[in-house]
Order: C-alpha cells, then sequence, then structure tokens
C-alpha cells in the first residue's frame, strides 16, 4: 500500500471513517461521488492497490466487477437514468476506481462525457453547489442507494 | 437487433467489411478508434445488443469484459502508455461498447478525460488531421496490435 494513496487510506479505514461510505463490498468500496449534478453518481474503489486493474490478481479484478455490476443496478433502480456511463480513469489518482455517473435526459449535455460539464464548472465557485449537489439530498441519495443494496441482497464485507 | 444500430450492422458484416478491424473475439469486436492522437485508442463492441451492459446476458457480459482486459494488455505492450482509460459510456449508441484510450506523458492534459481535447477539437477541421492521426500510421497501428494479440494467443471467432 503506497503511503499517499488516498484510496488506500480509506480502504484501511473502518467503515464508520470512511466519508459518504455507500457499501463495503467485498472486493471495493463505494463512495457518494463529488458530483451530484448527477444524482447517484458513485465512485466504487479497489480494496487493493494497483496500478492499471490488469496489475490486480485475477480474483480481485473481476470481484470489483461483480460488485461494480450491483452497484449499477442499485443506481439504476434508484435514480431510473437514461444512461449509466462506467469510467475507469486513473489519471490523477493511480488506484483502480470505477467512475458510474447516471445521466438524465433533463442534463442538456446528456449526450456528451459527464466530464465535459465538470472540467467547464468545477472552478466556478457560483456553479459549485449545483455541481455538488446540497449535504441532505446527498444523504438521502446515499440511503436510497444503500436500501437498494439491501433488497438486492448485496455481500458486504 | 434494432435496425439502426451501427454496432450491429458491423456485428452482423463478415470479418473483411468491419472497418478498422483490430480483433473479433468472441463475445466483443474491436476496432481502431477514430481519435489517434491518442495512440492506439480501440472500441470493444459487444456482438449482442443490449442497453445497458446489465442487461448482456451474464455470459456474455462478463466474456466482454475477458475480451476487453486482453485487448488492454495488447494496447499497453504496443504504446506502453502512462495509464490506460476504460470507459463504457453509450450516450450516443445505446450499445455496449468499451473505450479503451491510452494516454501519455507527452499530452498537456494527460490528468484529464481524453473527452476535453476531443470536445474542443473535432469541430475545428485544422485540429482533425492531428486528432484523427495519418492513415499510415493507422494501419500499423492495426498490425501492431493484431500481432500482440496473436502472441498472447487471444482467441477469435
Amino acid at each position: 500500500m503506497p503511503q499517499n494513496c488516498p484510496f488506500c487510506v480509506q480502504a484501511n479505514s473502518p467503515a464508520h471513517a470512511i466519508k459518504d461510505l455507500v457499501w463495503a463490498f467485498p472486493h471495493g468500496i463505494a463512495v457518494l461521488g463529488r458530483w451530484q449534478f448527477f444524482r447517484g453518481y458513485c465512485v466504487l474503489f479497489s480494496r487493493d492497490h494497483a496500478h492499471e486493474p490488469t496489475d490486480l490478481p485475477v480474483k480481485s479484478r473481476d470481484g470489483l466487477m461483480s460488485d461494480m455490476w450491483l452497484l449499477s443496478r442499485a443506481i439504476t433502480e434508484v435514480t431510473s437514468p437514461r444512461k449509466l456511463n462506467y469510467e475507469l480513469l486513473g489519471n490523477q489518482v493511480e488506484h483502480p476506481h470505477w467512475h458510474l455517473f447516471p445521466r438524465f435526459i433533463s442534463d442538456p449535455e446528456h449526450l456528451k462525457p459527464a466530464w465535459i460539464r465538470i472540467d467547464r464548472e468545477e472552478g466556478d465557485p457560483t456553479s459549485l453547489p449545483r455541481l455538488e449537489g446540497d449535504p441532505a439530498e446527498r444523504s438521502s441519495t446515499i440511503s436510497l442507494l444503500q436500501a437498494a443494496l439491501s433488497r438486492m441482497g448485496a455481500p458486504s464485507a
């Protein structure tokens, strides 16, 4: 575990200390993502550190995918998006983590990647509140996702 | 198969009729992507149609992932990127397809998603040639990827 990897720090923390925790899966940990303009946006990071997902042991790599498909079903059930976007980039933090962005028809830019809006607006303090969502709505989304995962019998660890 | 789905049309074509074919895997078909500024960028589309990957039969969904991990290893071997980006969006074409973008340290925007540059430059005729790469280089990249996949013993169908 690299000492300066923020995902490793979280993966080695007790559940109650993980900010915006949605679900502690066997192979990945899901947290509500920063950009709740895309309501239900989650980040699922691997418990194991690696540069690329293909550097993970096969069991971890495939286990993370199983966790991701469950999380994506829960996001779909809770938010009924037009489309879900699945992205593993790691350009800034090289630890396998999936961005799951629900996309809605109400977003005039729903045909474009979510990052176009984020890149344009994240430096603008007047846009940030709308981009991040308010705290009450964030808590509510977490609760709804957790209830959906419970109903689905999602495994936890 | 929806008649107007461009990926279904290709999936039902003979291999020689598929433009920029890299590899016909058991569950997915890999083609060289349009934006060769990101040298080695490929699109891997499912043989089966679905709205979301979670709507595919589990065997197809997981088979497509196995194909993707092989393709990502080949791209890494051929282009030695700093990082690989894996994205399944489907905002414009709702048929499961993975974008695999190699990212290079020589790209001043390597910390950002590839789409930031594409969105900014694709409408600019002076930028397009650099974004798309020249035909000779495209052919060479396809050959190198095919050679790598052959060496790896990648299955084909």
